[in-house]
C-alpha cells in the first residue's frame, strides 16, 4: 500500500508524557488533534490517565469534585458485589458504566519537523465542569479567521456531550460549554463559512433505535447548532459496518470537501477511509470510500492498550500529500504520509452510499 | 387529591378522529400540544394510526416512503424467524427496532369550551422528510410574538430527533428541520427570551451511559441551539426515578418558571410533577415535586393503549388554576383543573434537588 509510516513512528508514546500529578500514571497519549501554528507543528494530545494502584483487591477510579476543581480518587474493592470489572477501561453497575477506570485531558506537544515532539509538562485543557467530570476525549482543532476552534468529548456520569474551546496561541484556552448535548462523539467544524454557514461532522448515538452514523449541521455562530441532517450511514459486512465517525476536520479539494473517518467493522477493526462531500452543500455526499485507504498493519497499531486500531483526529494536506497523524491502539500517536491520489482511489462516485 | 378532572373526559377519543386513510385504524389520539387562539382551545393531537390487517398470520406496518412522498404498508410474516413481535409497538431484528407497528401524525381539534372538541379530517403536520419515516410525536406549542413554534419528536431508522414548524393560523405549517440530533425528545420552548436568549427544555438519552433526564439549551434565534446544559436527574426510588421529561411549556409565575414534567416509577406508571426555574436563569432549579400532584387513577387512565399513564404536553394558568391537558393510557385525551396552590404544596426547595 502506498501508505508511507513514518521512521519516526510512534511519534508521541506514553514515555514522553509526565502525568499530571505523581500518584497518577500514563495510559495513553493518543487521538490527537493536529495543527499548524507559525514553524510549528501542534499535536493536542489526548492523555488519558489513572491512579497508581498498589494493592491487587482495588481499583483507585478518578474524576473530577467539581466543589473543589480537584481530581478525587474512589477506592473500589474489587470484591464488592454491586459492582463488574470486566471491561478494564469502567466499571459497571447493574449493567451500566459507573466509573472510568481512566480520565483523560487535553496536552499540547510541538515539533519543527512534524516528527519530533516536545510534549510539555502541564495540561492544557483539563476537566472542569460536572459535565466534564470523567474527562476530556479526542479533541480536533480548526483554524477559523486567526482562531484555533477545539472540539472535544466531554464525558460524565450524565454521558458524553461535545466540548468547545478556543485558542489564538495554544497557551490560554477560552471554553464555551457544551455546544450538542449527549450521546455525541467526533465532532469537528469546517475551516470556513460555506454558504453564509458554518458546518460540523457530527456523529450522534441514539439510544432506542438507530446506530451511531454521520451527521451534519449548521450554525451562525459556531456556537449554537441546527438544521441537523443525516449524512451517511454504517454498511453492513464492510470495512465500516459496525462503527463509523468522523477522524480529520474537512479539507477542501478541488472534488469536494474531503473527510477522512474511521470505521469499525464487527471485530472492532479500526481503519481509515474517506468521504467526498459537496463543496457547495457539504450535506451532500459526492463519493465514498468502498476500502479503508489504511488499516493497522504496523505492530504499535496491532498491540497497545487496544490493539487493531488506527484512529485519526487530524491530518495536513501538503502538496498532493495527506500528512495524517492518528492514534494507533489506543495508546501512541503515528504519523502516515498517504498520496491525495491513493485516497481518492478508494472512493467510489456510485449510489446509494449511505 | 384537590385534582378535578373534567366530567367531559376523555375529551378526545380514538373515535373521534378520522383516520388518514380508508386501511388504517386510529390506534390513539394523545399526548397532545395546547394553545388558544383567538375565542378557540386548540389540541395539537398526536394521532397514532396503524394499517388495518385482516390475517392473524401477517403484521403490517407504517412507513414513509420519502421519494414518492407516500405511506408504505411493509407485511411481515409473523412466522419469519428474523423478526421478534413480543412488544407490541415494534419489530425488532437482533434485539434492534427495525420497525414501528404504528406511524403518528399531528392533527388540529378545536373548541369553543376547552371541553367539547371538534377534530379536523386531515392531518395537520404529517411526515415529510427521511427523518419523519417512521412518524411525527408529542408535540408542544410556545406561542412567541405572533407565532406558534411546535417542537415534535421526529422519528425514523435514524433515531429519534426534535422536529421544529411553526404556525400563524393553525392552518398552514412552515417546517424548520430537525432543531437537535437524536436522541432527544420532549422538547419545548420557553415562551419569551431571558437575558436575551431563547431557552428550552430536553431530553437527550444518551446510549453509552448516563440516562434519560432533562437539560437546558439556550438559542439566538429558535434555529440553532447551544450551551447544554444539565438540569435534573432521575431520583432512584422516587415517583421520577424510573423516566423523567418535560412536559407542559413553561409558565411564568412569580415564584419562577414552572414547568409541568413527567415521571415514571420502575414500574412504567406515569404521573406528573413540577419543577420550578428561577426566572432569570432557568437552568437554576429552585424547587421539585417531592411527590406527583396527579397520578393515574381514572378508568381512562388506568387503561388503554398503554394503561397507568398520565402524560402532559401542554397547560393553561387561568386565574389560579392550572388547566392541564394530558393524554391518558397513551390513547386518549383528558383535562384536568388542578390549583396552582396545589402544584406548589408538593414543592421541595430542599436540597439536593437532581
Amino acid at each position: 500500500m502506498p501508505v508511507i509510516r513514518s521512521e519516526y513512528n510512534p511519534v508521541v508514546k506514553t514515555a514522553d508524557v509526565k502525568p499530571s500529578r505523581p500518584d497518577f500514571k500514563v495510559l495513553g497519549a493518543f487521538n490527537a488533534a493536529v495543527a499548524t501554528y507559525g514553524d510549528e507543528t501542534i499535536l493536542l494530545l489526548r492523555v488519558a490517565e489513572a491512579p497508581i494502584s498498589e494493592r491487587e483487591d482495588e481499583l483507585l477510579t478518578p474524576k473530577l469534585n467539581e466543589a473543589t476543581g480537584e481530581v478525587e480518587v474512589v477506592r473500589v474493592s474489587k470484591d464488592d458485589p454491586r459492582y463488574s470489572f470486566a471491561d478494564s477501561r469502567f466499571v459497571a453497575e447493574n449493567g451500566k458504566m459507573v466509573m472510568l477506570t481512566s480520565m483523560s485531558h487535553l496536552r499540547v506537544a510541538r515539533s519543527k519537523d512534524g516528527y519530533h515532539f516536545t510534549v510539555e509538562d502541564t495540561p492544557a485543557v483539563f476537566p472542569q465542569t460536572a459535565l466534564e467530570a470523567w474527562g476530556v476525549e479526542d479533541p480536533r482543532i480548526t483554524l477559523i479567521g486567526d482562531k484555533y476552534y477545539i472540539t472535544y468529548s466531554a464525558a460524565s456520569v450524565r454521558g458524553v456531550g461535545v466540548g468547545l474551546a478556543e485558542t489564538s496561541d495554544f497557551r490560554t484556552f477560552k471554553r464555551h460549554g457544551v455546544m450538542m448535548a449527549p450521546e455525541n462523539k467526533d465532532v469537528m467544524l469546517f475551516p470556513e463559512k460555506i454558504g453564509g454557514r458554518y458546518y460540523a461532522l457530527t456523529r450522534p448515538v441514539p439510544h432506542s433505535f438507530g446506530a451511531p452514523e454521520m451527521w451534519i449541521a449548521e450554525s451562525p455562530d459556531l456556537l449554537h447548532w441546527g438544521n441537523h441532517r443525516f449524512l451517511m450511514g454504517l454498511r453492513p459486512g464492510a470495512w465500516d459496518g459496525g462503527r463509523m465517525g468522523g477522524g480529520a476536520v474537512p479539507i477542501r479539494t478541488d472534488r469536494g470537501w474531503l473527510a477522512l473517518y474511521h470505521g469499525a467493522d464487527a471485530k472492532h477493526r479500526y481503519c481509515m477511509g474517506a468521504v467526498l462531500l459537496d463543496l457547495e452543500d457539504p450535506g451532500k455526499v459526492v463519493a465514498r470510500s468502498t476500502r479503508p485507504f489504511m488499516e493497522p498493519e504496523a505492530d504499535y497499531e496491532l498491540n497497545g492498550f487496544f490493539g487493531g486500531v488506527v484512529f485519526s483526529c487530524g491530518a495536513l494536506l501538503i502538496g498532493d500529500t495527506v500528512r495524517m497523524y492518528y492514534g494507533a491502539a489506543d495508546e501512541v500517536m503515528a504519523v502516515a504520509d498517504i498520496p491525495l491520489a491513493e485516497v481518492f482511489d478508494t472512493l467510489s462516485y456510485e449510489k446509494p452510499l449511505a
